[in-house]
């Protein structure tokens, strides 16, 4: 029933939401196939779909809806980070935490200057418009923010746990820096650059990270705590649903109002519900939030891809370029290129660091893993995007020549890169590292839980849930081996800080905040009134 | 990370989210309170919020979100009418379907007629700026929208399933009826009104009936055939809760681009979407799904009610009213007495004719059954405010004095209707229908699934959905007497259209599009390749 007069409106989402669906069924039809996943499906589609519109409108517009950066930042990223650290195999996220830091905070560094001094370098000799030192350090920031979005569809987390969290976890430290560095590019004086700006970055830096992450743990066990204390589940199931669901989201917009890093809040967040207020829920809201948060995460990754594929045909950004295609070309080349160099240039000498720190064998990054890390991160999407046009298409100056072409160039390089990039990874994978191998890989990295990992190949549709649970279960705290002396200390760092954090878990924090193993008592005891 | 300048919008977004938590939680706390629900909760925190802001922000302004009845349409309606035709129990809605449409449709006519030609009658005596034809006729349509939301909280699908069902089956189909009414009052030229224009809009009606319903069923029917055909939760459960989701969404947004009644197609694709869809997705699916739609649902509602609430304070509105506050007082009581009379003279002479017309004495309704039907759909929601915001705040007569007072006593009535008449629902109930009475009451109406019953009570928080499923499973084909005669036929009509409606869904539905009994092949078969 059309009400008012928002036929246009309906018309676009009546479509958007049609796309999904064929994107849906699409991406099912091509799973066996080793090349295609849904971004790139989505990605397609929506390029096909803007094809048609640019010609049945006869060249006036191609875009039903145009990249918006405030619904990306709030309403579809936040479910993609949050089940990402919903799902995350958290013990292997964190027996990498240094390595992922490392890689995330200062390889994000070495790609950001190697990307702004290359290009402010090489720009010069094409005929690119007016881009000021502002213009250039921005440039930095948004081709250093890998896109976690397609990593994680072209990685496994069973198959290649090791590879899984170095290049998710990396991601998503890195979209975080990124997003700071952006930030403190528009809010310092950049006339004057020196070192003391630098100190305050790094201070900034250092700043958000720690109150961003104690945020997420605080709303994941205030959220824990009132589930079990209330017992929500008690007289209805979806009321801990909604709760958990709105408590994440709030997570994010809580960080978004004080300027914190909502990534890496919801991120944390995330991993805290997984690890407490997940187990205070009643059986029915586990499976349901499991698959409700993985599901709109899923949701929210293809029309990502979709809407960036409609909008790359967006004909007013093309106007320029159509004048001096060559420019254009070149600046997307260069760009790709130093995507390439400075992904290189951080990731294999900050392995040859970790492998130097990592004393167990296993734990160490080798060439061909390093050479899998470089390519899988070299994808560049939506947050590149978003903060693109919040660069390039500010009020005052968006019909800029300069301007144009940087937008452009963007929507080329993201689209070749995940396109091309993504394409690649799969078979890149299966190439260097065999079947075998990656069997092997999966066990070495995790030997401890080979019994739940042959469960879960068994059981694929259940993985990601299962053996985290598993996970956690399989290995009860008397396996491993108690640590006698300071040497077993820094022998095995990692098992060593484990074993004392599951030991201060078990006795300060599960009691409070519940977790695995708190029984709720059976819902619909006789004295339960009948209450909907 | 704030990127753009949109602090604004976060800040809203924050406290709504805060204070959904926060009525989740009261609502939780007050559960076992006999007056109160979720929807009076979030009224109250909303007014609460409201003059927290209004006072905060010195008098200026208390509305952070204005009521905007697109997203109300578009984001909000949708996933309460689905989950209501997701749970509703088809068989007692099937069995009452001509009583349902009896009240649903002439009711709210009968309701329209009497509330225009009072409200024309009796603003004459009050001061009322200029009002034309068509807003008193509006304003029939305004107040004859039941709502449909409020209803189901106060009334239980388990304690007293016909009046559930009748109440909110008439909400869907009135809740239609209105806004077509509403429609067409906004476009016939109303100038000339005869008897061609009666005629063309019930044709209008039983066009919009016919083809909206279609359409929900004919894609509840694809999505079964497509799910059930491709078999997509062999590769993974989320694309299956995607596809149902954004499918159900597609019903209503096509609906809305053909201009149909959208309400109706959800609901009834909902239905479908229960009884064949439902059954051919994976055990993990079901279980998210069904609480997936029940915590979009109740989310929606609080969020509505939050909405309204602090909507209410908007101090823009109140301006003309201050002035002459009796003439405010006085609009509201009339439209708030039409509202009784208009309901109960469609409610208890219909009845009558319903009763006469059915034959089995378990379907007749009671005069205290009556008097509760009137009682409970006395409440006017959203529906309602989205309505009269449509119809008196359109550009060109924003400031006019008698469109400010209609949408400050539609406020009014809405706030009353909802708190007063919501508040002594339950009471009402329990004191016509006695305890004993109500489960005897139950019995009678849905005597066959006794068992499946008991069974409920035991499981309060599944109740829901088991119930459902019991019903289908319960009675099966056999245990239905066979008719033998055409004398039985006109004795039990309902039943045997049942049982030739069950005879047509085994031999002719079910092969095609699923449903109850469909195994999908076990998962992770060793055929089946392990991927995401």
């Amino acid at each position: 029933m059309a009400l008012g007069d928002e036929d246009a409106s309906v018309d676009s989402i009546t479509l958007f939401v049609a796309l999904l669906c064929a994107c849906i069924v699409i991406g099912h039809l091509l799973q066996k196939n080793r090349w295609f996943n849904e971004s790139i499906t989505a990605l397609v589609i929506g390029l096909c779909t803007g094809t048609i519109i640019l010609f049945t409108s006869e060249g006036k517009s191609s875009h039903i809806l145009v990249f918006d950066e405030q619904i990306f930042f709030m309403y579809l990223l936040p479910p993609i980070i949050f089940n990402a650290g919903f799902q995350v195999k958290k013990k292997q996220f964190f027996r990498n935490f240094a390595t992922i830091n490392l890689f995330g905070a200062i390889g994000t560094l070495i790609s950001f200057v190697i990307i702004t001094t290359g290009s402010m370098k090489l720009f010069k000799i094409l005929d690119v418009g007016f881009l000021d030192v502002g213009d250039y350090l921005a440039i930095g920031a948004i081709f250093s923010a890998t896109d976690s979005v397609c990593t994680l569809q072209v990685l496994n987390q069973d198959e290649t746990p090791l590879l899984y969290s170095l290049v998710f976890g990396e991601g998503v430290v890195n979209d975080a820096t990124s997003i700071v560095l952006f930030n403190a590019i528009q809010k310092f004086d950049l006339s004057n650059l020196n070192s003391s700006i630098f100190l305050e970055f790094f201070g900034n830096f250092i700043y958000f990270f720690l109150t961003s992450t104690l945020l997420g743990v605080a709303v994941g066990l205030f959220t824990a705590y009132v589930i079990k204390k209330l017992y929500i589940g008690r007289h209805s199931t979806d009321r801990e649903i909604a709760l958990m669901i709105l408590m994440a989201y709030l997570s994010y917009t809580m960080a978004e109002l004080f300027s914190l890093s909502s990534i890496l809040t919801v991120f944390f967040c995330g991993i805290v519900m997984s690890h407490y207020t997940w187990h205070n829920v009643t059986e029915s809201s586990r499976t349901t939030t499991k698959h409700t948060f993985a599901t709109l995460s899923f949701i929210s990754e293809v029309l990502i891809f979709l809407y960036v594929g409609m909008d790359a045909l967006d004909i007013e950004k093309w106007k320029f370029v159509s004048k001096s295609p060559g420019t254009s070309a070149g600046v997307s080349s260069i760009l790709l290129g130093l995507v390439l160099v400075g992904r290189a240039a951080s990731i294999f000498p900050l392995s040859f660091i970790s492998n130097v720190i990592k004393q167990s064998q296993s734990d160490k990054i080798t060439f061909k893993q390093q050479a899998i890390i470089w390519w899988a991160g070299l994808m560049r999407g939506s947050v590149s995007i978003a903060l693109a046009y919040n660069q390039f298409t500010r009020a005052g100056h968006t019909q800029l020549r300069g301007n144009a072409i940087m937008i452009t160039s963007t929507i080329t390089v993201v689209l070749f890169s995940t396109v091309v990039f993504g394409l690649l990874t799969k078979p890149l994978i299966r190439l260097l590292l065999p079947r075998k191998q990656l069997h092997a890989n999966g066990h070495s990295a995790d030997s401890e839980s080979s019994l739940s990992k042959s469960m879960d190949l068994r059981l694929p549709l259940v993985a990601n849930g299962h053996s985290a649970d598993s996970e956690r279960g399989g290995e009860s705290v008397d396996s491993i081996p108690r640590p006698t002396s300071l040497r077993m200390l820094l022998a095995t760092p990692a098992r060593t800080v484990h074993y004392y954090w599951r030991k201060f878990d078990n006795r300060f924090m599960r009691p409070v905040f519940g977790g695995r193993g708190f029984v709720p008592p059976a819902p619909g005891s006789p004295t339960e009134p009948l209450l909907r």
